[in-house]
């Protein structure tokens, strides 16, 4: 089954310090939706100005992505940059441009209303309920967020948490957003505000999915090196959603093993800038990998 | 089979933010031999003063323990007097007062000397060292160790890491002693240095192995409430060598048990005061908590 994917396009200027690379290509529907196509098919929603670069069109294209729901406007293209410092767990922003992005409206062509998985990548609240708004039948929607929403959109981000079947955050999202230092304790209250799954990204110490089925402890891939972590959330956002649209059955019994691609594709984002390393995978080299993973788990 | 714990043995004072409880049971001989005591029959190390209360004798009498090692001197037990902050990650040290453990020489009684597992809980490498000079014909040896021995005994230490089969030590001293921002790279220096296996410990993040038999992911059980978390490296250092002294047939084959094993009586001690969580629990306790992190592991 097919996977709408809906969040920014964007391009990227990242520092760390090892490197600085201009305008790569980013956002959060960028990462979930490439991320999401080794599994199944994507439909990607977004927006991106005059000046997005041809060839990155063209890697969506490469990895099947239906662009149909994917707004061209006049200026700008949505523009993000930011430096890592040396452990590459702080991000400080340098600067956000947001372009054409700052006048978008999610408007899905009508092909894309009855997708049956959706992710509404991290983007504002308020259109990710625009979103949902146009849907008919969803049979899972995952939204994903980030702090700067539960600062100043928590009202429209709560309303949305009773629209949605899981809500990915990062732990010190789930602290905040629960009031609480403790991340399962936090996810034990964010089910009482709506999702029947909660999941808590903690970057390179995995993360913890809590459900009807209880809690699974989900292992980070070991990384000797991290080029750039940007867009891993994304990610692994995208694997778990794009996994779980390409299996049968009841998506509780997927959830697990979804977490796990999602997480392993995530590593592959963090080796190279952008999408660079990403862009080059195939589903082999991700089934090669959750192997290993499970060998590594097992006891 | 046995186990020989040697290490500190102290009266600790502990204040977080919520209590203060003064003169508890503790050091690294304490905790580790208690939490090897629910496996195997244990040999204790160590030397108490004689302000020593009773009830800690009993205490280490009522897990089995076996104190013909301890030794008792006049003058004041070791204690040591600390404080944790909100969250509990960061630990301040108020006070350290030696006492007779000032001059403490880990002299073994003759009957100790062929034990097959021998755990080196927390203390000076030398000492670790004299206690080594002693044995004959150990199976496995395992060495924990602190960033102080890094910072004022580092040759000692390094000149152990030749002696021991494996060493735990936490994350951030995996980093300073490899020189290296990367557990996992800082691990396979480690290797090199000496240990075949290298157990890195991460708190609430788990624990990580890295044998011949490749990695070894370690999820940590999930805790709502900590209470104190003061002896947890120790506990899961003891309960992991006395799983090993538990089972037959080659160590490696039991390593990652040992772990899940380590990592569970660990928990426990954070769930309150010094050791008044860990004398409480029985086998069947672990057993069942060790059952639940293998449900919430699988996948």
């Amino acid at each position: 089954m097919s996977v709408l994917v809906v969040g920014s396009t964007a391009l990227d200027s990242i520092r760390t310090p090892r490197r600085a690379c201009p305008k790569l290509l980013g956002g959060s529907a960028s990462h979930a939706g490439v991320a999401a196509s080794f599994f199944a098919p994507v439909k990607l929603v977004g927006v991106v100005g005059s000046d997005f670069p041809a060839r990155y069109l063209a890697l969506y294209r490469r990895h099947g992505i239906d662009c149909a729901g994917l707004q061209h406007a006049s200026g700008p293209t949505f523009h993000w940059s930011g430096e890592y410092e040396v452990n590459m767990n702080n991000r400080r922003t340098l600067a956000t441009e947001l372009g054409v992005f700052e006048h978008f409206r999610p408007t899905l062509p009508s092909a894309h209303q009855g997708t049956p998985y959706v992710l509404l990548a991290n983007i504002a609240p308020a259109l990710q309920h625009h979103v949902l708004d146009q849907m008919r039948r969803c049979r899972f929607v995952v939204a994903d967020t980030m702090d700067l929403w539960l600062r100043i959109a928590r009202k429209d981000l709560l309303r949305l948490l009773r629209r949605v079947d899981a809500l990915v955050l990062n732990d010190s999202e789930a602290r905040d957003l629960a009031g609480t230092d403790n991340v399962f304790t936090a996810a034990a209250r964010i089910h009482r505000l709506g999702p029947r799954c909660v999941i808590v990204k903690k970057g390179e110490h995995g993360a913890v999915l809590s459900s009807p089925t209880g809690l699974f402890l989900c292992p980070a891939y070991p990384l000797t090196r991290v080029a750039d972590p940007t867009g891993a959330g994304d990610s692994f956002a995208g694997g778990l959603v794009g996994y779980l649209a390409s299996v049968r059955g009841p998506v509780e019994r997927h959830l697990r093993r979804a977490m796990v691609y999602g997480t392993v594709v995530a590593s592959f984002c963090c080796e190279d800038f952008g999408l660079n390393r990403t862009d080059r995978i195939t589903r082999a080299d991700i089934d090669a990998r959750v192997g290993e993973l499970e060998r590594m788990a097992r006891f």
